[in-house]
This record gives structure tokens, sequence and C-alpha cells, in this order.
């Protein structure tokens, strides 16, 4: 493991506005560094409270090494607990989602309340102290419908994101939607660098052929993909619909709207609406996308129609998970007002370009040739933005080791 | 590598009656540890002297990162040796069971004699010393047909479970036995969560349905599913017999009798006998079951009709094989007076269910959320035996590093 | 990591004549040093000429975890570069030939000219500074057609190679020829034991039954399978020739003609020439074959009717490639000059041969039984020389830690 010196000094070797130094990319001991200082520093999106409908609905993932469960209470609250048993450490729920009255661990029965109180345990001696071995809890919090968590007292304050999102997200209720499709990607490459891939649409006009039919990837110079500030007759239409358009941004979050390609409703393989009930309707107008993103590990968009969610999760020093998940209106039914194949279509492409580009930056950024290099000022600017927050939350990691 | 007083520390946070801290069921390191330090203080269980029914039969198993041959000589002794050829290194003969006048190695032809000296080497220098690269030998114990290994001089002396045992075994004349069916399983998870699942049947009500058909899981307070002595009629009908009851144990061993489920012969499917001629036949009168088991590697289970061996091969740090082997009488024929299908069926399902369970229990483990948990007094008996002898073995493996 | 001095201890434990230590063939540590203090110093071959046809032509390979690109320009000249974008460090170009007008990044489309030079980066701000940009070169030479590499200063002088090879591979024209075929191959084993294996014929007349048919495995008292030289007849037929017999050598290069078993015209199941245009054309005589080789990483073959590569391609501390090439007449015709399957058959089944010994070799030499044992003065010449150079070089390496 390196020391806190090393550590200090090869983050202070990496320059602003440029890639990592190749250790960052590719070593097993930054991987552990990564998991242990900057992720438990940090808001990670783990879903939706649209997944969990009803008391005892849970959600199982795994961030790095850590099971992780999200729980709705008897209560109506969602609470988040490391999903391993008190007893032996059986994981308690398989990754995914589920409901049951209590939380039971498959091993032994061990049994837990919703709230994380352990109340039962059988063959256990009488004086088994119950109380000392509930559930281990995690920090959540919930913004109109997302869930986010922390593993640490060191994640950042969630209210200014709070504030500033509410207003944008709002009208699309998420938290009355229903979840209609999830997937898992493997991708071999390490978490910075599929994220850095997610962070930018430089690579988007020749990358991603599908998504490009409706989705923006041609703008106006000095002006990313999903700014609609710069366009004076998208942000009047907004204005009009009192829809905000933004962008605003913290260190390690960031919101704003944008226009479509001229004569998409949504993003799709073909600009048509994908799904009949809308998420947002507001008379049939073009609203375009509302992209909101966090770090270390998502970006989502919401259109009239769905949301979808991109979300890291790391697995391995060249080994990561992208867990997807797309939302719909409560009302709209499969097959009927949309079908899987159509909502999901140009994510999925998307993202399986997106995997073979994180797979080959890995293998290039693994070699002796292999300098950091230098980010594109306004087209990588949410890179630049990644990389900042990174190489900030690093160093403060690094100086509680 | 830890140095002797990082492991020390380390050893020394690991309360008794709890499973181990987090590092040793998951880190590389230790399981280098282990292999170097563990296993070499230690008698495993190979196989069984069925295997070796000839002068030139041999065994070739890999217990960790070291092949592993097991000949019987032309005296008929029995020897173990280094599975790899002193020239360039290779392995000699390949995992599983064989018979040859001599061992070969495929590479390059050196032949050693079944005691283990070199005894050809075409086209070395004529002064080559052939005393000098004889295999390298490594101790072997026999216990009434059990074949048990040890790689280092530390391993604790055998004679204190070979003076308990012998009683024990010695009825079931599993020197005469044959071995019907053998397989490997594989499991990601740490040797010591796989056998830490084999030392209790806690899990096994609900684990193991089919099992559970023949096999007590229900059993009376304060007992053990393999402990018969609490059974006074139990008792009284074994002693009619003469068949030692026990239980045994010293640190590293445990041997006893036991009780199947009412109306059982057997363990298997149904609780029928699944072999005709008998390994141990008392005029039809129900015996139960014999257990023993050693650290850090095996369960043994007889029966009336066969006997089935659970021997746990680590080959990483989360990474374990399961090696079992089915002993039947030597003169009972398969298809004619046994069916493999019915022969297997229950401990292989067990194996499978088993497997899931310490897959399971790893990934809980390897989270943040994992404390070193209580086990069951009683329920759990043996792991705690396999807790302490761990700990024990650990620490005196550490004090010589 | 190893320090400097552990690094000289454990090499100064390493006796001539002998297998190496068992760390040098197993830890991860050890494969990194090996990539960045010994591969660094050495010339390993890529490829040929015949690849290249034209400018724009290139040819990708990894050697370890550097994906490396070998490029002929504009002006004809072959020229080598690291094969990653000093954008984002994206490989470039895939693994295997291709060819294009430029080397464009397939990531954001930076575009460098065939010599390097960086020529175009769309959205990157006005001052980017192009010169400083260029693709990172490294080192190559050319030799009658074969394209050597090499990563460092280091590496040793080519000049000697040269003289002593030109004249026995000028009759050969392997830059006119083309590549007939090409194969990687998985070895789970660590870049020495392949080359090793590869290094002697000690193990073929057991090992290779095919090869064995056209090509000598049992070759006089004192002599090797590659070594004319003491075959008076062979050596006076040559001289009529006009070609070469040597062997010459060098301390990391080795060439030499030998005769092939009687009637054999090449190296084929049956030893029936396989190719109709000759690459070397005698009048119909029989010629035997040419083997030149070169540490760290191949050995070749040239017969009358094609020529073979064999070249090892570190994939990790116990994984390796064998990169097999397969060049024939420019103007042979496949389907009707030659087939692929005789062409290919011998060489590709006595890969699959050594792979099973290379992988079995890593298995034995992992164990507690390893001892480093003695090579055969003569059959394993060539081995020992492998061996001397190895030691050599890494203490290079070592001591400029």
């Amino acid at each position: 493991m390196y020391s806190q010196e090393q550590l200090l000094e090869l983050l202070s070797t990496a320059r602003p506005g440029h890639t990592l130094p190749q250790p960052f990319y590719r070593d097993a001991e930054l991987y552990a560094f990564d998991m242990s200082a900057v992720w438990t520093r940090s808001w990670f999106l783990l879903g939706f409270e649209a997944e969990l409908p009803a008391p005892g609905s849970h959600l199982s993932v795994s961030i790095g090494p850590n099971p992780l469960l999200v729980v709705r209470g008897r209560d109506g609250t969602i609470r988040g607990f490391h999903n391993t048993c008190r007893h032996r450490g059986a994981q308690i729920c398989p990754e995914g989602n589920g409901v049951s009255p209590r939380i039971v661990c498959p091993y032994h029965r061990w049994t837990y309340d919703l709230d994380g109180r352990l109340v039962g345990a059988s063959r256990m001696p009488k004086d088994l102290d119950f109380e000392a071995h509930s559930l281990i809890p995690f920090r959540i919090e919930l913004l109109e419908g997302c869930v986010y968590g922390a593993l640490g007292p060191d994640a950042p304050d969630f209210a200014p994101f709070r504030a500033a999102a509410t207003s944008f997200l709002r009208p699309y209720r998420l938290a009355e939607a229903k979840l209609a499709h999830q997937s898992v990607l493997i991708e071999k490459a390490n978490w910075k660098l599929v994220m850095e891939n997610a962070r930018e649409c430089y690579h988007c006009a020749t990358g991603h052929p599908d998504l490009k039919v409706s989705f923006p990837v041609q703008y106006p110079e000095g002006s990313r993909a999903t700014d609609g500030s710069r366009d004076p007759a998208y942000v009047a239409a907004m204005r009009a619909l009192e829809l905000p358009v933004g962008p605003e941004a913290g260190a390690w979050w960031h919101i704003g709207r944008y226009a479509l390609n001229p004569g998409a409703r949504t993003v799709s393989l073909d600009g048509r609406t994908v799904v009949k009930p809308q998420l947002l309707d507001v008379d049939g107008q073009a609203i375009g996308g509302l992209r909101w993103a966090t770090e270390p590990n998502s970006f989502c968009h919401a259109f009239g129609d769905y949301a979808f969610m991109f979300a890291v999760l790391p697995a391995g020093p060249q080994e990561t998970r992208v867990l997807s998940k797309w939302l719909v209106a409560r009302e709209a039914r499969e097959g009927v007002d949309y079908s899987l194949e159509d909502l999901t279509a140009v994510w999925t492409r998307t993202n399986l370009q997106d995997r073979d580009l994180a797979e080959n930056n890995q293998r290039g950024v693994n070699g002796l040739g292999y300098r950091p290099g230098p980010y594109a000022e306004v087209a990588e600017e949410l890179v630049v933005r990644f990389n900042d927050w990174y190489r900030a939350t690093a160093a403060a990691g690094a100086q509680q080791l």
C-alpha cells in the first residue's frame, strides 16, 4: 500500500486539465484507495423511490466490494443498511429488487426488522445482545424520487444540490414513476475511465450513430451538448413553460436542460416518443432533455416520456459494472403503451459502444507510451470537472489516511 | 507481506467464539500465509488406500499451489512425494488417479522409481548426481484406509487421533473398499468460509432440503447433529453391537457416531440403502452414521453401505476446490448393486447448495458492513473448534516467520 | 515491490546451468520487473516487412501491457510508435494488421501523420502545441525483412547480429514475401517457461509426434537439433550451394543451418513441400532449415518453401501469448499453390503440444517441491544460453533500478 506521503506526492504530479497519471487508472492499490477514501467521501446514486413502492420493498446494490441494501420501512421511511449479516457475515439479500416483511439472512435465518434491528436468531445463547447486532446503517438522501447513498461522515453537504435540483426535477414526479427495465454491463476498464467517457460527447458524433439521431452532438461553438443556455429560442420557450434551464452546478453535481435535435421529442432511435403516458406533459410541446449528474458515479436524463439512469459500480482496478435503469409513468402498460425494445434500444446500443471505447482506453493507458493528455476546455468541460473533483477528493482522503 | 508483528497483532484482534477479522477471509497476503504457515502445520486428508490397490498405483492432488503425489511402492508401502520433476520442475502426474511401473515426467522422460529415486535421465551429463535428484518426499499417515499428508515437521502428533479413531473406523474395512465416484467443485470463497460451512448443520434445515430427509437436522436441545451421545436408546443399541459412539476429539480432529432420522438406513434421497453389499453389516440393524473430521480440510461420513469424503483444497484467496469421494464395498458392481445417480445425488446437491452459501458468505464478508459475529455455542460448536484451531495454528506459524 | 538489494540478492541465488529460483517464474512483482527492466533492454521480434507493403500499412502488437504500432511512412520508412493516443490515452489501432492514410484515434479522431506527428485535433483550444503531442516513438531495426523493436536506450548493439545474419537470411528474400497466416495462442505459463520450452528439442521425440516426422530430433552425440555443423556431408553440400551453415551466435542471438530428416524437403506433416513457388530454390536441392533466434522472444525457421515465426508476448505473471506467422513467396496463391491447412498443420499442432508442456511446467514450478534443476549441457545448450542472457540482463536492469 502507498504511504500517505507517496499518495500525496503522486497526486501532486496530476496536472489540472489533464488526464491522471497512469497508476490512478491501473493499479490495484489505487483502486483500494479509491474505494476506501474517495467513494466513502461521496454521494452515489443507487436507484429510485419508484423501486420501493411499499413497506418491505428493498433494493440491493454492491458498491465495489460493499453489498448495500435500501429498504422501505413500515413507517414509509427509506433506510440504508450494509447488506451483511451480523452473524457470520453472509450477504442477506441478493443483488436486485425484492419485497419481504422482514429481512431474513438465507444462511441461518437471522431476522431483522425493516428498521435494521435484529429480532430473531434461533439457537443462539439466551443472553445474545440483540441491540448490539443490528444491521449497520449507511446514509441515504432522497431527492425528488432519486436515492443517493454515502458510506461515511465525510460526504459533502447534500443541501446545495437539493436546493438547486428540486425545481428542475419536481415536474417529472419520478417518485411516482415505475421501473420499466434495468440492466448491468461489465466493462474491463477502471471506473474513472468509464466516468470520463460518460462526461463528454466529444466522441458522440463518430462513436454513437444511434444516439446522435435525436441527441445533439453538433452544437454551437463554445457550448456543450447538454447546455441549453446558449440557445435563446430554447431558453425563451422553457421560460414560457416555467421550466428552468440552468445549468447549475456544484463541485460534485451538475444539472441543466437542453434542446434535442430538431423534430425529436425524446431520445430514441428515430426521435419519436416511445411511451404514451408522459412523465411531464406540457400540452405536447417540445421540452428537450433534463440532465443531472453526480460524482463519482451517475448521470440521468429525463425526457417527456421516460427517464434514464446510468450509474457506475466499480468492480476491480480495471473492471466496472454499469447499472442502467429506465423509468416510465406508473400507469404506462408494457406492450400497450410502450415496448421495452423501443424504450431501451438507443441507450443499450450507446452503452455497448461506450464499453468498447472505455476498454480500448484502458488498453492504451496501460502502456509505456501513455502520457497524461490535455482535455478540450469546452468539449470536455465536464470531464475537467470530474477530474477536478477527483483530485480534490482524493487529496482530502489521502490527508486523513 | 505482513511483518510478523503485524500478523500477530491482527491475530490478537480475533475474538474467541467469533468469526475472524475481515482480512483473514479476503486478502491475498493472508492466503499466502495460510498456505505457507498454517497448512504446513497440519494433517490434511488426501484420499484412501482403496485408490492405490497395487504397486505403481498413484494419486495426484494439489494442495493450494502444491502438486502432490501419493504412490504405492513395489514393497506395498504408500509414500508421498512432491509431484514436481527435479529437472525443469514440470508436474509429473496429472491430477487424479493412475498406475504405472515407474514415475515418468512427461516433459523429458526423467524417470523415478516408485520410492522416489531418480533412475533415468537421458542425455544428461554422465556425472549427474542421481541421488541428489530424488523426488522430494512429504509425510504420510495411514489410518484404517484413510491417507493423510503433512508438508512440514511441525504438524501435530498423529498418534492420539489414531488411538481414538481406530476402533470407530476398523469395522468399515475402508482399506478394502473401492472408489465408486469422485468430483471436484469450484467455489468462489476462501477455504475457511467453506470449512466453517462444513462444520455446522445450523443451516441445514432451510439450506439442505435433500439432506434433511435422512440426516438429522432437528436435534435435542444442547446437542449437535452428529452427536449421538445424548440419545440413550441409540447409545444402548450401539453398545449392544460393540460399536463405539463417542464423541472423541482433539484440537484438530473429531470423531463420533449418531443416529439417522427414524426409518433411514443411510443418507440418501429417501433414506433407503443405495448399495447392496454393505461396508458394515450388523444383521441389518440401523447403525446410523459415523463422522470423522480433521482440520484444516475434511469431514467424512461412513454408513452401512457407503462412505463419503469431503475435502477442501484451497485454490486462491477467494477460491476453493471441494474434492468429494464415495467409497463402496469392493465387490459392489455399478449398475447391478448400486447406481451412481442414487449413490451420489444427496451429497452432490448438498455440495451445490453449500457452494451457494459459501459464495454468498464471501460477498457479505468482503463489505464495509462486515463485523466479526458470534457463533452459537452448541449449534456451531464445531465451527468454534475450527476457529480455535485456526487461531492457535496461525499464531504458532506467525511466531516462526 | 522488491528493493534493488533484494532483487540482486535473489538473482545471486540463481545458479548458472540451472533453472531459476521459483519467484522468477511465479510472482507478479518479478513479472513487473521483467517488463520494466528486462524487456526494455532487449530487441524483440514484432513481425515482417512483408506485412507492411505500402505507405500507411501498419502492424499493432502488444508487448506485455504496452500496445505498439509499426507503420510504413509515405517515404517508405518503417517506424515504431507507442499505440497510445496523446489525448486521453486510448489505444489507436486494434491488434493486428491494417492500412490507412493517417493514424486516427477512434475515440475523438485525433489524427497523426504516418511519421507520428499530430496533424488534427478538432475542438481543442487553438493554442494546443501539436509538436508536443506527437506519438511517442520506439526503436526499430530491420534485418532482411524482419522487424525488431526495442523500448529503451539500453538494448544491446544490433550491428553484430546484422553482420552475422545477413548472409544467412538474404537468399530467402523475406522482405518480398507475403504473410499467409498468423495465429495467437494463450498459454497459462510465465514467458520464461514458454521460452525455455522453445529453446530445446530434448522434449521433441516424445512431445512432438508430428514435428519429428520431418524435423530432426534424434541427432548425433554432442550435437543439437538445429546445428548442421557436425554433419560433414551437409556442410559440404551447403558449401557447394554457397549457403552458410554456421552456427553463429551472440549473447542474445543465434543463427545456423541444419539438415532435415532424410527425404524431407520442408517441415510438414509428411516432409513434402507445402508451397509451390519457393522462397529459395537451388535447383530443387535439399537445403534443410535455417533457424534464427533472439532473446527474449523469438525463433524463426526458413525452409525452401516457407518461413515460420514464433514470438512470445508476455501477458501476465503466469500468462503468455504466442504469436505465430507463416510467410510464403508473394506470388503463391492460396488454394492453388498452397493450402493453409497443409502449410500450418505441423506448427499449429506443435504449438498446442508445447502449450500443454509449458502449462504443466508452470504447475510443477509453483509447488513447494520445486528446486532449481540442472540443464543438460548439450541437449539444452540454448536454454542455458537463454538463462545466461536472462540473468545478465536482469542483473543489469536491477543495477539501474
